[in-house]
């Protein structure tokens, strides 16, 4: 983890990289069954009748991911807090996907009420071992001011 | 579990709701253990120095365990398959909350080129015990139609 970031630390255009993760049918399975309990989700067999055809990890799943890379990669002070955003999954993951981020600063909005912290909006690409999105993310989050001394 | 739900079956204005369920400190830590490895949502004392003062879960768990219980309450045939969406999240989850959710169809536009389907926008707010919303969730989601005899 390297030095923490401040507000002030903070560019456009800035990027952080994390990955690659392997995403196992095991933990496919695992999370599907605690928060996503589909056939697609749950069982190579059942998955074949679905749109997908085969075994799919949960969007949610890749959120969750990806959020873990995140807060590998992104050593924002005060922690990675979000307060919303777009997601989008343009498709699926599959069991034995490796899945990387690469994240980059899009915006950056000094708050004008509390002049210890800002905005910044932040997008998130997860892709596949092929070079392949399959989520991006465009969240909004809190960025602290260095504190004065 | 209700019959499932055809593109001809829905209409604006739908509903669906399900909960509540509890949010233990024990569920907070582990799913932050996985997925969200921040001191505000691993521990009680760490998090006291946070912004939050105190220990709040992850917002991607307050998102997976609103799809779980969206897939207990929207009986969509084939599956309740999202394609992306907006998340807010307005105020923090803490332990001992006891979450619910309330589906509403916002829109319903069958698709041009593919008489199989169609993209519904639901819209879930995910609230705690006193009311107030800790999530909403704008999602555009899959709805297929029933099949010709």
């Amino acid at each position: 983890m390297s030095a923490r970031l401040y507000l002030e630390d903070l560019f456009i255009g800035q990027r952080f990289r994390a990955g690659p993760v392997e995403v196992t049918a095991e933990a496919i399975k695992a999370f599907a069954a605690q928060f996503d309990p589909q056939p697609f989700h749950l069982d190579e067999n059942a998955a074949r009748d679905s749109l997908f055809g085969e075994l799919v990890a949960s969007g949610w799943h890749t959120a969750a991911l990806t959020m873990r890379m995140l807060t590998e990669s992104a050593p924002f002070a005060g922690g990675v807090i979000g307060t919303g955003g777009r997601l989008e999954w343009p498709r699926p993951v599959r069991s034995g996907d490796r899945l990387a981020v690469e994240s980059e600063i899009l915006e950056i909005v000094p708050s004008r009420s509390r002049p210890d912290r800002g905005a910044v909006k932040i997008r998130t690409i997860t892709s596949n071992q092929r070079g392949e999105a399959v989520q991006i993310l465009t969240a909004r989050v809190i960025a602290f001011a260095r504190p004065k001394p």
